[in-house]
């Protein structure tokens, strides 16, 4: 199985690694075209991030934020998705490496993504709960409900209370919304799920290491966010830096201390690297490829790079584009059309960054939002983003299902999906 | 942690172990009594055993079959319950150990269920693939998309037809269904999903011991079941029992053989038995407790069991109610009445068992349908299986969405949770 059972073709041979927002765009752009286009992910799905939170709180099934990628290219020609974890990039030989065989390509496409980022904390790595992909999350909601169920059988208050308190360490959009919706179920969940609990002790403590939440966006929307957060019984702790933690007690740069049982770490994201594609020169800040403006990986002219594992180093981000959906999509949206250009002998259009603005979700009817011209929070902040999040989630039948579970979850200030179904304390 | 903090009162407390179909609905007959009920369950939810096969197949996502137990007995006053498994049940000092500590009973509810039934068999339990809860329904969808995605890499024939080829156990409903909707799968989905393998090559294999498949429902059902599954290109195989597997070769107790890299097994149940209610002399065929037609545990007056974990010997049923889910719910019924008739001193009244009927779904607009008086088959039985399951459903938001599902699913063909969110093979 040297070839993964792909067909050498005359065509020129795309391997796209990783089906992400950007390798997923990027696909899409290549469908019809005289291209093979070999998609390898180590998932047999798209995972559409944004929405993890609301899966680790129950609000969500963990299906409904998921999609398969053969669906996807469905009726693509030329097209192979293959199963597999990319071991090593050989560039001098064109050639990738994987746990299924080796594959050699005439253009590479790194979109690899990131991942938790715990600064070479082995603590935290070990005892914290990450949130970036579906295991992950749902491991989160396993612990979640297994710690209140855990509460109710302790006589020893110290215990009890560190069962029902919550750290989440970042303070960005991922720590904002798992905090707004973990206060929203203290409200509206426990007192009826756990009659027996005194749940009012139940605390949700937000750290932020820096001087506002949110930091990415505007000021308003910091603030206004932050004042949700607060209506909503979250403990908001800034310019605080979470520095270790043993599974029960949570230091801090500063005489603070938690006692919890749950300590999420939403502080930081890394991309990913691939061996081979891993010398220091390459790397930017938080281990991100170095692109030029066409997503040329420095120093590598068939080699691409899109979404967070890209830098593209420019005047107005110099630090590149922002770890998010949006810049992954237009970028592989721009290389798709490139990808094109060069086959056609065609010179490549540098990539340009539109800014459709970022917004974050704290709670029912509780949201901020920041368009280039407009900047709102509240109610209709609230429905714009449910309508843009609906929008970027792929499939039809995702979209319905989701749609439903929020019109029920608003009706009913309820979230049904409060499942243990593999049990997180017994497997660790 | 003696009395897992449930308060001691004057009121007489009834024990449930298990909620599935009999406990909730015994559990739900006890609200507003004065009488206190600890519902004992090892998960936190329901589970609605029927459907699980569509969860394995990639037609439902596992959380809209499953359904918070806490939710259910919200609002009942004197309702307590606890995530735990139980280790023994000490009669003589009216006392259930668990591992989470050890309580006492006024009134002690078996409601435990059955498990799959390897007879024995351990080359089967360790290698096949069992579908009574939904981790072990998650892991027969995540193998099976796995073979496709490993039979697409090799180039040994008789390796990739192994690993298409699906060998199921038992033909009663499960094994029925499963290899219904596999087959619609095979016929639907996998083209288009694999157009760079030979998918037509995939078989899909009932083996049935007995002379007619569904041999609990009428012959006329069996032998339009049997149609139905030709007409979809099932292997219906019948008087063949399986023998052996050692997770390629499945041998019989005939000449025939398969080669197949899944086997599921669905040849019989068990009852589950708790230490110390496990004595030969209770126990009839299958391990299910004697009981009486008050569903009183023979020699234990203050002893129940219902549902599948219960014989009641009847002139109608010499072998017990049959181990589905009306018998239990009509038990749990009954048993309800009869604590309340207790605790008032009032006689018991014997359970009397209304025949329901029964149906079994084999693909789209084709099921089988047995009532007392009528007897049908095909577009009209489908839709007659589909409302009763939707009916008996427990939550309104799960009801909307596998609804939502079939409906998509039946207008596209298509079946979108074919997921691999946690690699079973990998795990193993």
């Amino acid at each position: 199985m040297s070839s993964m059972n792909i067909p050498q073709s005359s065509l020129a041979r795309v391997i796209i690694i990783g089906g992400g927002f950007g390798g997923i765009a990027l696909a899409k752009k290549l469908a019809n075209q005289d291209i093979q286009v070999v998609l390898l992910d180590k998932h047999n799905y798209h995972n559409f991030q944004p929405l993890l939170y609301q899966v680790s709180t129950g609000g969500l099934e963990p299906d409904s934020i998921a999609y398969p990628i053969r669906k996807v290219l469905q009726g693509y020609p030329n097209f192979y998705f293959r199963l597999a974890e990319v071991v090593e990039v050989i560039a001098s030989e064109k050639k990738v490496m994987t746990n299924i065989g080796d594959i050699r390509y005439d253009y590479l496409v790194v979109a690899t993504g990131s991942e938790t980022n715990f600064f070479g904390n082995k603590n935290i790595e070990n005892l914290g709960m990450a949130m970036k992909t579906i295991p992950q999350s749902l491991n989160l909601r396993s612990l979640i409900l297994e710690n209140f169920e855990q509460a109710l059988l302790t006589d020893d208050l110290h215990e009890r209370d560190a069962l029902m308190n919550f750290v989440i360490v970042g303070g960005g959009p991922t720590g904002v919304e798992l905090a707004g919706a973990l206060a929203e179920i203290k409200k509206g969940i426990l007192p009826k799920d756990y009659p027996d609990l005194d749940t009012r002790r139940a605390q949700i403590n937000l750290v932020q290491g820096s001087g506002r939440i949110l930091p990415a966006m505007s000021k308003i929307a910091s603030e206004k966010a932050e004042r949700f957060l607060e209506k909503l019984g979250v403990n908001v702790w800034k310019n605080i830096r979470v520095t270790d933690y043993d599974g029960n007690r949570v230091t801090t740069n500063t005489d603070t201390e938690f006692e919890a049982a749950t300590l999420v770490w939403a502080a930081g994201v890394k991309a990913v690297t691939l061996k081979g594609l891993d010398a220091k020169e390459l790397l930017a800040r938080g281990n991100r490829l170095q692109v030029n403006e066409f997503n040329q990986v420095v120093g590598h002219s068939n080699i691409f790079a899109i979404g967070d594992v890209a830098q593209m180093q420019t005047e107005s981000h110099p630090n590149g584009h922002p770890m998010m959906a949006q810049p992954a999509i237009q970028q592989g949206h721009n290389l798709g059309l490139n990808l094109i250009r060069l086959l056609e002998n065609k010179p490549l259009r540098p990539f340009e960054y539109k800014d459709k603005g970022s917004m974050a979700t704290v709670g029912r009817n509780k949201a901020v939002v920041d368009l280039k011209r407009f900047k709102f929070q509240g109610v209709f902040a609230w429905f714009v983003w449910m309508f843009v999040h609906l929008y970027f989630l792929i499939g039809f039948r995702n979209r319905v299902v989701v749609f439903i579970n929020w019109v029920y979850n608003y009706i009913r200030f309820d979230r049904e999906a409060r499942l243990i179904i593999r049990p997180f304390k017994k497997n660790r």
